[in-house]
């Protein structure tokens, strides 16, 4: 089954937005197996809309339509796709209901202009926008299926997940079973996962049975499997197969399965059922960790606060590191680093407690200490431990990096 | 003059990665107003790419293809492209000599795969790559102007910006002039920007002489203007007229006229100018301002740190904030807030102090202090201001629009 996505819209073609909905569409088509070979953005013109709407006729077998489903004047998709197909539309009342519902609760009456977005074509199927006024109609022409959705990617997600996807699975490939696992990774870089593991299938694109992708949050790397098979039971034994395989050569690198858990809300977590509290003193990340552990709503269950002790008057006047330390060893060093994390659980009584000390870059290296150099100090469980690094990378992914690694030093332990 | 833009790559269409280029290039020639009018992404499949140039052929004046120029054996779009066109591919020596030296820098010698990038249309231009190894390869078929441009951004960014474009502006468009100019905002949504602007054009997209569009960088909008003239200091003055009339409507809400500058680069410059230092206490940012302004290369000169006072404790033990005070008051209080900015006053010396205090949400909000309550105090020249908002919005949202308050505070007085 071929899929082809058209977006339509001015603000695409003007670069005035970025259009993240066909990666969005694409991967839930590859999710269930299906192939996606053509995207297609036009402006909003009836002559450009039709003739892309003809080309994807005869190319592809399911088309995803998305923008120009609004009330307003320059919304007409719908309009320009009824003539295309030679098609009436006609008020829809379940659609039309709705509408009046939806509007009715935002106190506001049904205008003409809204009415319009009630009106589907005649044979076709009309889906029910739950977080939105336009709905999505589908009709199916010359044997390929249309299916109009707005350009609102929070509208156009609710509609695809639970209507379109599931109208489809239902029409075209119930015989199939698909499973998905999302594996999480911290701690090596894509193109070394990507040796680790590509043995393991054949076109990194489409392969019968089981698929793996790899996508970048940088420094992070998530692995996706998906595997589909008819028997449903079939399918879930290949995927743990493959998953098993995968943790066997990367294991070390996976900290979770779960797409919508971060390091820091895993510590959150982890710390939390522990009844443990941390807190941070931070040089050359400059409150990040802070920052990145208070972006978890319910941080303050566990996370006392820290310093961010960019200069070194405040490393000796709130962390207590004596001046002796970095006069002789300098702010960047073991022992300035064990001194700031001592001084941090003294202000705070924190059961963990995490300082780093380094060389963010692009200023400030030298030959004995380049950018790059970091020393981390942190304490478990009464334990003081140090870790020297060293991560040549621009300023903005040194920090995150080094913020990781302490993230996942906590959890590790 | 019509343009479109296709991409071409596997990655695209599986959803793997997100084609931030199509924008990109879009708005580049938006800017020297010229309409782009259609987007599209084929995979590495020799039929669709031909089927895509020459349909482009049909219909566009510029082509822009991005995608399948590197060295591996699945890189096939200029082979394709000669196909197409009917003509030949032949080995350029330019190419050839920058490819080999680029790699002996590297260490490495040039391998067949690598060669095969120095070969060119015959009768075609190529433009050297000076960040990666493929060159931008050009054309012109059928009077249509098509160049090949690799798809990994900085490169595309680089051709595009220091040879496409100079090279379609010299040929095609030589009588007309263009200016832009970029105003920064932050403090108004962009539908009242909107609102207080929109007679000032007639049409959001394409518009003779003018042109006015809204970025959106949450909480931040840049007003981007554009305008072109056949004559340069006609176009000079009509742009010079259009900020003025912006500036008379919404000057208050910008903050630069240069995309690379942001609140906290010009906050660490200004401190820097004016040889003064700063300080934070954060409770509900989390650090956010730390690590906003330790974003900055240069911060550590003027930045000298903060407490990031999450507990009580640590408002107390840190920040020396008295038990009564919050007792009394409670830690999202006026009081608090001045505690706090006294505190950290006088921990650090600092010229400048910050503090605020403020409940996130989703979870901790009540009826007297419901989420989204914020108190900020400032020390400013010895003066100490205290500013309470109300900022009902989702955590992330609220945790930036807090942060950008206070670095904005500091940079207006």
């Amino acid at each position: 089954m071929i899929v082809e996505i058209i977006s339509i819209g001015d603000e695409i073609l003007a670069g005035n937005i970025l259009d993240t909905n066909k990666q969005y569409i694409s991967d839930s088509f590859w999710q269930l197996g299906f192939k996606v070979k053509y995207h297609v953005s036009v402006c909003d013109d009836e002559g450009d809309i039709g003739d892309a709407l003809l080309l994807a006729a005869k190319r592809a077998d399911v088309v995803i339509c998305t923008g120009g489903l609004g009330p307003t004047a320059d919304d007409f998709t719908v309009e320009v796709a009824a003539k295309t197909f030679k098609v009436k539309l006609v008020e829809n009342e379940m659609v039309l209901n709705s509408l009046i519902s939806l509007l009715e609760k935002k106190g506001r009456k049904l205008c003409e202009n809204n009415r319009k977005q009630a009106r589907v074509f005649e044979k076709g199927k009309a889906f029910l926008n739950k977080v939105g006024t336009a709905p999505c109609v589908n009709y199916c022409f010359k044997g390929t299926d249309f299916y109009f959705l707005p350009g609102v990617p929070r509208e156009m997600k609710s509609l695809l997940n639970e209507s379109v996807l599931p109208n489809i699975l239902s029409s075209r490939v119930s015989q199939y079973h698909f499973k998905t696992k999302f594996l999480k990774t911290f701690g090596c870089p894509e193109s070394e996962l990507d040796n680790k593991l590509k043995d393991l299938w054949r076109d990194r694109t489409f392969i019968d049975k089981a698929r793996i992708g790899f996508r970048c949050h940088l420094p992070e790397v998530t692995i996706k499997v998906s595997v589909w098979d008819k028997n449903e039971s079939e399918a879930q034994n290949q995927l743990g197969s493959v998953v098993k395989k995968i943790y066997d050569r990367v294991g070390e690198f996976i900290y979770s399965e779960d797409k919508r858990e971060s390091l820091e809300s895993l510590l959150i977590k982890k710390l939390s059922e522990n009844n443990k509290t941390l807190a941070t003193a931070e040089s050359c990340t400059g409150g990040l960790i802070a920052k990145r552990l208070t972006d978890i709503s319910g941080a303050s269950r566990v996370y006392l606060g820290g310093v961010v002790s960019y200069a070194n008057s405040v490393k000796e006047d709130v962390l207590n590191v004596s001046q002796d330390i970095i006069n002789k060893y300098g702010a960047v060093s073991r022992e300035c680093a064990e001194a700031m994390v001592k001084g941090i659980k003294h202000q705070t009584k924190a059961d963990y407690c995490a300082a780093v000390t380094g060389i963010a870059g692009p200023d400030g290296g030298s030959k004995e200490k380049p950018v790059g150099t970091v020393h981390v100090a942190l304490i478990k469980n009464g334990e003081l431990s140090h870790q020297k690094l060293f991560l040549p990378y621009p300023r903005e992914m040194f920090r995150m990096i080094v913020s990781s690694v302490i993230l996942k030093a906590f959890l590790d332990e």
